[in-house]
């Protein structure tokens, strides 16, 4: 069969999976389809209520029979059909599977009294990078369809072990090594608030997802921006952890093997209050018992309450920056850095400016590492099938280049670690200097808001950070306003990569467009970061913890 | 000039560093040297005592000012002067540098009445791979001898930090690989208790050095066994953690950068209450400030405390296995274990059978990846200077042999987690049927007691538990003895190699060699392992905790 045909098979079959009662019947032209779950008549006002609401709520309710998980899992699986009818944002749908699975949860509480696990009931949206027994995982490329897996992924068994409910696998870009999403599978995943605007990748069907709300608690995957820029351009919360705390092992994945940048696993979600109780979920099933590369580091309450009693004398100490030497962010992402730092300020919160430490040498040699193998990983899975390479991949794979050899990745991995280390040192100094414990950096994510299709360029904001290992949470702040962010007509470059990256700026096109900044600290520091990140989603009343 | 002559200028330097008062008249004729300190007449009896004592004992003292780093120092001098002439195990030795040190701390200490840290004025002999600033690193290469450092490593700053004294580098066999220490620069390195045995390695200066007790900890690295078979070859403990968990940075390495499966460091110590003292110690530093590599993970007392809790009540499960599938040990080794087996049941602990998961597998996969460049990093350090390649490294690193590429090595990356993995599952799979957690596993760290010269074939014992990151501790258990390890004349090889290593026993020549095990845990579980391994070592009687 032709790799159009194989394709086309799978679209149909994705849209034959949503039930005909959930069918709409004509496509909307308003660019947003925010509102449109309320004015579509499928979805009832119950079920509106629930997908509007928190995982941390819904969990408290369902393990206490307030709520059925057959309800929650009926509303989810009807706005996520929406939300693939109208954002194209599904590679798996199975609510048949689901609504079995949220019965017998139902069944068991009303058996037990007691629910399976902290996340009993509770549906999870996954990128389709997560493998589950029964199912495809198409990865974006054409030739992986048709294969069924016979294992599932550890965090699946793990989440399925804490009581979650499984519905949906959402689309990825072909390769994952894009920060939009698209495929020769489905196409192009777009944004909820804005048909125009990309839904980031590579965990963009995530993002459009969690975004619309047909789901609560995405997980996604990173190792170059994929979990955090579609939270950014959805007006998400995003962690990134470091890597070796969530499990990855058994996960499908773009050059499987390769340990010089780690890509890890983390979730998309509407608060940290639900990040936290999907991270402290899975830590409570001991994931270091199943996969090697995850350290057996509990959840650290301690750790949070440190920067909770910070929060009650004397304040937080954050660095921040707006511009990494490389590329100016847009206006309405320099607006964010400052709303964000004038308002930690006005908190009393100590905010200094942070100087980014070779940035550029730092992206360089990411983008090697990227490319280490000369595309071969990536090529051979196009070969396989016959389909074409998206556009998007060219920047990043480039079939021109060798593979590089092993005493080369060894100079690399060298000058990865020493980088790193350099990092650590310049926070060792500035603490010297301003007598202080640094608690995070406060950085751009990506220099746009959410991006136009096909104008991603730029990956320094979000792959320094992998290369760093650092951990990372995405906050929202606010919308571009073509009011506020005028283009700056005295802008000078950079370099080539700022004149394209500020020429696509345009007030009018990127009003309303979600923009967010990235929380950093150092190696491990999930728990502070997290604390962190709330209490600032807290001053900008974005964080809506119940 | 040529490599001969920069290696005997280099020797020459070595000796040179010794005062003539330290200096032996003449080479004494027994194999065993270990009572050569007592009847030299060069040390004193205060001088024999402070070396005889522990480490733990000692910094109290020193903490208290009963004892002069002064005074520590010169004995531990001495003493390693005399290992020095007796062995052939140092590539560096600075006495000078080492008691101005010390005569710094005993005024600070005079002045303030406070250490300037856990190991105030404690000599501790260190392994010449670490780097010290003003001070050559040799690694065992001629083409290494005359760079001066001009930094040290991370772990020598933080020891430094915490009040360590330095006075030695150890002898290293060239390249590394290797379980036995010969060099072209010194020669080699011989075992204190028969001189006909040898020393083991990597870390075979540290194991002759603490062995003789010119040192009281000492510090090496492993990666297929380098800390634990010294250890075992000189009756002592060793520690080899996780990766991850003490800092390697800014150290010299052989393949440096490689990262597949890593080097990690740790102490060599007559006892756990030393290995705890130095582990708790830098980890108070707080490593993972300097290290990227190290995980934020301060001393867990409470991990330790779980095992103690079981010790009081329910005792402990472990498992044990004698034989790996590939190498059955000569007989001393498995009366090692057969003692500390039934040592333990004596003790109502619980012991069973472990079956080894595929370390045939195992140990063909790592040996994959040490020889991952063919060789190309340390042939090129033999060209540097014209140096021939020792004998014990063609079996390790084959210059025939082509450097793997970048699909392979991911392939080989994507085996090792799976193996990994695997084996968490074996964990997982016992404590279901047995109904309890699984402790540690009691196994051999090599198939024969302190080993001949030129005679160590199989690391299989040693470096399968590198490729899965385990955590180990040697303990020392007993010595070989003629009478009870009688050659097994009814053996039938498992395979060729187990046919040579069956060949080589002896029980004439091995009479009296050091035996011992290895007390394996999961991965970063030090703390238990070794409150473990206390436990063993005192049931023993060989741990003689102050």
């Amino acid at each position: 069969m032709s790799w159009e045909k194989i394709a086309a098979d799978k679209k149909a079959r994705i849209a034959a999976s949503i039930p005909q009662e959930w069918r709409i019947k004509s496509e909307p032209a308003e660019v947003s389809v925010m509102d449109y779950p309320k004015k579509s008549g499928i979805m009832t006002a119950e079920e509106l209520a629930i997908t509007q609401s928190s995982a941390t709520d819904l969990v408290a309710k369902l393990a206490q029979g307030q709520l059925t998980s057959v309800a929650v899992t009926t509303a989810f699986c009807k706005r996520a059909a929406l939300a693939h009818q109208l954002l194209n944002c599904s590679l798996e749908f199975f609510p048949e599977i689901a609504l079995a699975r949220a019965k017998e949860l139902d069944e068991h509480l009303q058996k037990t009294g007691k629910p399976v696990g902290p996340l009993h009931g509770l549906p999870i949206s996954l990128k389709d990078q997560f493998r589950i027994k029964g199912l495809e995982t198409s990865m974006g490329y054409v030739s992986w369809i048709g294969k069924y897996e016979e294992d599932n992924s550890f965090l699946v068994t793990l989440l399925l072990k804490a009581g979650a409910v499984f519905y949906v696998k959402t689309s990825v870009p072909q390769s994952l090594m894009v920060c939009e999403t698209v495929n020769n599978v489905i196409g192009r995943t777009v944004n909820p608030r804005n048909k125009n605007w990309s839904c980031g990748g590579s965990s963009g069907g995530e993002g459009a997802m969690v975004g619309f709300r047909g789901g609560i608690i995405g997980v996604g995957t990173d190792i170059g921006g994929s979990i955090r820029v579609p939270s950014a351009f959805n007006f998400l919360y995003g962690l990134r952890p470091s890597h070796g705390r969530l499990p990855y092992g058994k996960m499908a994945n773009s050059m499987e093997g390769q340990e010089t940048v780690h890509s890890v696993c983390g979730p998309l979600t509407h608060s940290v209050a639900d990040m936290r109780l999907f991270v402290a979920s899975v830590l409570a099933e001991e994931p270091w018992k199943y996969d090697s590369k995850v350290i057996p580091m509990p959840w650290r309450q301690a750790e949070a309450d440190i920067i909770k009693s910070k929060l009650s004398s004397g304040g937080l100490t954050l660095g921040y920056y707006n511009c990494d030497g490389n590329v100016l962010p847009h206006p309405p992402i320099l607006r964010g850095i400052e709303t964000v730092v004038s308002t930690l300020k006005k908190a009393s919160h100590t905010v200094f400016l942070w100087k980014p430490y070779k940035h550029d040498f730092a992206y360089d040699l990411i983008n090697g590492i990227y490319a280490s193998d000369g595309g071969t990983d990536i090529f051979s899975e196009l070969e396989a099938s016959g389909e074409p390479a998206i556009p998007n991949i060219k920047d990043l794979v480039n079939p021109s280049l060798p593979k590089i050899d092993m005493n080369e990745l060894w100079s690399s991995q060298l000058e990865k670690w020493t980088y790193q280390a350099e990092y650590l040192e310049q926070f060792r100094k500035v603490e010297e200097e301003i007598g202080r414990e640094i608690d995070a950096i406060i950085a751009p994510i990506t220099p746009t808001a959410a991006i136009r299709h096909n104008q991603f360029r730029y990956y320094g904001y979000a792959s320094v950070i992998n290369l760093l290992d650092f951990t990372s949470v995405v906050v929202p702040v606010t919308f571009a306003d073509k009011e506020l962010d005028k283009k700056n007509e005295a802008f000078k470059p950079l370099g080539e990569m700022d004149k394209i990256v500020q020429a696509e700026y345009d007030a009018e096109a990127y009003h309303g467009a979600p923009v967010a900044v990235q929380i950093v600290g150092r190696r491990l520091t999930e728990e502070r970061i997290m604390a962190i990140a709330e209490e600032i989603g807290k001053l900008l009343g974005n964080e809506v913890t119940p």
